[in-house]
């Protein structure tokens, strides 16, 4: 393996592992089984706690432990180009402390971080400037995650904390969450998220991101009334062909 | 992990390794993220030749070597119970190959076989003596891999060598084949597949197994024609669960 492995963090949940990996065969140029990139999904989500649960103080143990700890068995496995298939996973109480991590044991890994990539996407694809609505968890929404955007000259727009509320409850409730859903997306997500989306249209976004590996699952048209909607997971997807195997990467279809 | 990691060699092609994965997360019983047990899904296409390349002799390397090789790093990751998503390496050819390899290394890790959990999952919801009509890839077909369901008290009911050649293409084709469609299943797959199924019952197939996990793709329903159609990778994937954690397995629905 010349490029060596990509390493997908998976488990948070595992649908969401899953469906960053399925959006790389997606994307992927490739004529025969054999032509797809080398990926190895690791999906163990009893070592990594809810991203939400500890950025609001429910919980003590920093989920930043297990996904350094599935970092280390990757790169024993050949992996060398490695994400995290959760937008929440990304808070700098976590994020920073996996690349702290890496550091101290003087790993070899190329961890991309989601925001980034998307805010690289972004300012090539659309204009610079733009004003860009983020939907994703609690986790995602207290710690302003995607105001990281303003490094690529775009400004974020985002939903009250009441509607905040319902947000994570289409991801999270027992019944009506996406999360336990199975593949079949209840409606009442659904209707939570096209709300939420209304409302970050009305306070002036321009297009809206998919903040969360999850709401992808709920909602996965490109366009909603017209503006476009970008799906962070399918462009941390395509970031990751890109650092792999840039020839082999589809072109972007709007 | 108290019972190990469940580990998937997938890649051939990658949908169905990611099929696979996502049928074991579709059948555990789970409230949140952390129920859902640990999984990890390798996916290294290029360590692994066709099968049924191989099987009808136009390949000389056996797949059988790549699967070793990747089956040695998963148990050095944690993996205790394994296996292959791909119906073809289970030929004897390859599989045989593989267990004896395994054998050779004295590895612990428990390798199941597809085909035998379909005829143990066959006998057991359905009645012993039935007459099985099995669609799969040319390799599956010409090595007669499902015959083993004897074992069980089925008999097997084929379709013809010409029908086999359209259905494989239905797999393979670089236009219409599901293997490289990218998640839309084109028509004229699914048509050869409804073709070959009703001659499987004017034979007198009286229920339907899929035998390839991408046919599965083409075609997800529980009847065709009235008939219980079996998809071998959710049989595989619920012996995965009943193999690590039987409390976990969401009841059988037909």
């Amino acid at each position: 393996m010349r490029q060596g492995i990509i390493g997908i963090v998976g488990g948070m949940g595992p649908e969401a592992g899953l469906s960053l990996s399925g959006k790389i065969t997606g994307s992927t140029i490739a004529a025969s089984d054999q032509d797809h990139l080398p990926q190895i999904l690791y999906s163990l989500p009893e070592m990594i706690p809810d991203r939400t649960e500890y950025i609001t103080g429910n919980i003590k143990t920093n989920p930043a432990g297990g996904i350094l700890q599935i970092l280390k068995g990757m790169e024993q496995s050949g992996v060398t180009i490695a994400a995290l298939a959760c937008n929440s996973a990304h808070a700098p109480e976590i994020f920073d402390v996996v690349v702290s991590g890496l550091r101290q044991r003087k790993s070899k890994i190329r961890l991309l971080h989601m925001v980034d990539e998307v805010g690289d996407f972004i300012s090539r694809h659309y204009s610079v400037g733009a004003r860009v609505g983020v939907l994703g968890t609690t986790g995602t929404y207290r710690t302003r995650l995607y105001d990281r955007l303003q490094k690529y000259g775009l400004t974020t727009v985002n939903i009250s904390g009441q509607e905040q509320h319902q947000m994570h409850q289409a991801i999270y409730h027992p019944h009506f969450g996406v999360k336990s859903s199975a593949g079949i997306i209840p409606e009442r997500a659904v209707s939570i998220m096209e709300n939420a989306a209304n409302s970050l249209i009305k306070s002036g976004a321009e297009l809206i991101v998919m903040g969360c590996t999850e709401l992808a699952l709920i909602y996965s048209d490109r366009q909603f009334q017209g503006l476009p909607v970008i799906d962070s997971s399918e462009v941390l997807a395509r970031a990751l062909i890109n650092a792999h195997s840039p020839g082999k990467l589809k072109p972007w279809i709007e």
